[in-house]
C-alpha cells in the first residue's frame, strides 16, 4: 500500500482502533493526540529522520482515531476548505498580506 | 477533487505556503499546529459539526506544511507505521492489552 487516501487511512484506523478509541472517548484521545504533538515537538527539535517520521505518523494515526469517535470524515472536512486555494485570499499560492 | 492522497494533499499545502510556511521555519509552524489543534479541542467541546470539521482540517493543513518544511513524506511515513495491521501488536484489530 503506498498510495493512499486520507478516506482510506481513517477506514484502517477505524478498523483498527475503533473499539478501543470509543472506550476512552473523544477528551482522552484528544489528550492522547497532544502528547503525540508534544513527542512530535521532541523528535524534530532532538532526533533524527526515521523518529521524526514515525512521529508524524502517530500524529495522523490519533488525529484520524479523534474524527472516527468524532464522526467526521477527514478527508471531507479537508478538501472543504483546503481545495486548491487559500481559503482566506482565494488566491493560489497563497498571498494573503498578514 | 472529492478522494484525495494525503501525498496530493501535501503537494497542494507546498503549492500553496511553502514560501510562507519556509520563512516561518519548524518553530514557529509547530508550534501554530499547537495553536490550531487547541482550536479543535475547544470546538469538540463547544461547537456544532461545521466548526469542528473546519478545525480538522486546519490541523491537517498545517500538518502538512510543518512536515513539508520539515522535509517529510507523510503519506510514506504513516505507511510504514501503519499498513493495515496494529503496529505493537501485529493483529487487525489491534488486541494491544495494555
Amino acid at each position: 500500500m503506498n498510495v493512499v487516501h486520507i478516506r482510506e487511512f481513517q477506514e484502517m484506523m477505524k478498523h483498527l482502533y475503533f473499539n478501543r478509541d470509543s472506550e476512552r472517548g473523544v477528551k482522552g484521545t484528544y489528550d492522547w493526540l497532544g502528547d503525540e504533538l508534544r513527542e512530535l515537538g521532541e523528535a524534530l527539535e532532538e532526533k533524527g529522520e526515521e523518529a521524526v517520521e514515525e512521529e508524524f505518523a502517530d500524529v495522523m494515526a490519533w488525529l484520524a482515531s479523534l474524527a472516527n469517535i468524532s464522526g467526521i470524515d477527514l478527508e471531507k472536512a479537508t478538501v472543504n476548505k483546503y481545495s486548491g486555494k487559500c481559503p482566506k485570499c482565494q488566491r493560489s499560492p497563497c498571498q494573503c498580506t498578514f
